[in-house]
């Protein structure tokens, strides 16, 4: 049995979203268990008006949550007994073994500073986002690849860079089962003397090292799909994220006019069936299930603060394939091939 | 009359893109007349197949060209009789208005410097785009908004971001026909205290002054175009372009394989004629003439090394339209108002 602590009251949705979602996940078979996290009484009434497995799933109660436009650090000084504080609570203290929130993300990102310690080697978080592509990663022909940091660290040096790759191969290889994921730091060129001081620098340091790093990826690599994970700063992957989504929203509005307006385009439209399912998938990336933020000791999903039931229980799956996957370990063993801890604990002397 | 020095030689199609592109324009109805420059007898061969205007064409001849894979600062001490470098000299000698090259861009930034004259008070070039959006913009309604920097300027600081607004707004001004274009720095939030250390400082200097500065947008904003001029540094600026023509090459090739596959497909996409003509208009910003490198005294058009013949003759008319709109009076305006130069030459002090 793998446990997924759900911040229950986190998400725009709330609780229409994240109680569905779990009671969903339970009435499928597999190994995993959902402890709910958030006011027990409204949680049980929810409960009440859905089917699940009640062996499969907890209530833990927990008072208030953090509400998507409040300061993180404020509200989480005034509820020390809030939803997102309360799950990531069970799983420090091994009550549960990886956190999912799809509540506001500056108080998922500092509950977990909080309440889990940073893995040594790793300087800086990062919070990594599956996203589509045009070409299929890894044994399960994954139509999305990874790219990291969307938003945890806004400047990054060369060294961050670096751990960066190191917990995107090892996130990459446990969800989409590829060996050894192709790494890539995302410049403006794919020359090594291309780019920023700090990606020639990471450049540098990741070229011929323990990970399969093929070297840098241009803007145009991003939609095709060319390697499995795309390291960036946190200033840039936010860009390029928020980007992808605006293309996306872009594309479906168009769609839906056209389609609203005419019966020759609802005809087309159906005629187009399996191409058009083929884009909108590609832009549907909600359905990958929430990005991870690594650099913690333990697994931690944030899901999109949008997600419908459908996403929460994606993420819940996600979190639960990370920690059987033993996420934390696999980086730990990365940082350790590339001599990341030793390097720290010299510049800390 | 509006005269135009082309390079002949440059970009990846060469004469059959420059002399075709040339000698359609002179076959409408317009003031510009363009100089072709590069090896004059192959022009005159080339010419001899198309109909053309003699009286809107002329021929300089120039000695070799910098190709697309040369090192530009080499090439150029090589040949200083090449086509861009004797196409700039005609500009900066008052024999052409404007200098428009479809060739390698370094050579094409390297030569503007050689010849031109950098702004007072504008540090740093820029390299601006347009792109297709969603929004339409000004009152002739255009389906683009103009990007700046997209690879002159690496890393920007907030002076130089400052510059740039100042140039889109002039370049969309005219281009686009709008009083006062909407500017925007592009960041991570739309706060004033999101972003890079430069574009917090850039947006202190930019809020209440005489641009029609709008405050921080978000990759969302991009592909959305809620404002007319985004600002952002040259690194960004190229990754962000690249990842669109990405997603436009990633659409085109799933229309493709869709449409050569079934009879279904076909007649499909045959009803959906007009909404897929406004998908496929919004990803051929090709369409939309070339670059220009701002911060120069002289307008300079840099076209797509893969442009053909009709994106030849687009950035002819576009660089036609700058000069004939004063870009560079517009500029200096936009520079005093800011107190741009002042600041430079205290600087320099």
């Amino acid at each position: 049995m793998t446990t997924i602590a759900l911040d229950a009251l986190g998400g725009d949705l709330g609780l229409d979203a994240t109680v569905e979602g779990a009671a969903a996940l339970s009435r499928e078979p597999s190994d995993i268990r959902v402890m709910l996290v958030g006011d027990a009484r409204r949680i049980s009434e929810r409960l009440a008006k859905v089917s699940y497995d009640p062996t499969r799933l907890e209530i833990v109660d927990a008072d208030g949550c953090v509400r998507m436009d409040e300061d993180p650090r404020r509200a989480l000084e005034e509820k020390p007994r809030c939803s997102v504080l309360t799950a990531a609570g069970l799983v420090a203290d091994g009550d549960a073994d990886a956190l999912v929130s799809a509540g506001n993300t500056g108080a998922t990102i500092l509950a977990s500073a909080i309440r889990f310690q940073r893995l040594p080697g790793i300087r800086r978080a990062a919070l990594a986002a599956v996203y589509p592509t045009e070409q299929r990663h890894g044994p399960k022909k994954d139509p999305f690849a990874l790219m990291l940091d969307v938003g945890a660290t806004l400047q990054a040096e060369d060294v961050d860079l670096v751990g960066f790759a190191v917990m995107g191969a090892a996130y990459s290889s446990i969800i989409s089962e590829i060996v050894a994921p192709r790494i890539a730091l995302l410049s403006n060129g794919t020359e090594p003397n291309k780019g920023t001081d700090a990606i020639k620098a990471a450049h540098k340091r990741l070229i011929g090292g323990p990970l399969n790093f093929v070297g840098n990826v241009e803007g145009l690599d991003i939609p095709r799909g060319t390697v499995d994970v795309i390291v960036c700063d946190g200033f840039l992957g936010n860009v390029v994220l928020k980007m992808l989504e605006g293309v996306s929203e872009v594309f479906r509005d168009i769609a839906k006019q056209a389609s609203g307006r005419k019966l020759q385009w609802k005809m087309g439209l159906a005629m187009l069936g399996g191409g058009l399912k083929r884009l909108r998938r590609m832009t549907d990336w909600k359905a990958y299930g929430g990005a991870p933020l690594l650099g913690m000791d333990h697994v931690i999903i944030k899901a999109h603060g949008r997600s419908e039931a459908r996403a929460i229980r994606n993420a819940i799956k996600v979190a639960a394939k990370a920690a059987e996957g033993d996420l934390i370990g696999r980086i730990e063993q990365g940082v350790g091939a590339l001599g990341l801890a030793e390097a720290e604990s010299r510049s800390a002397e």
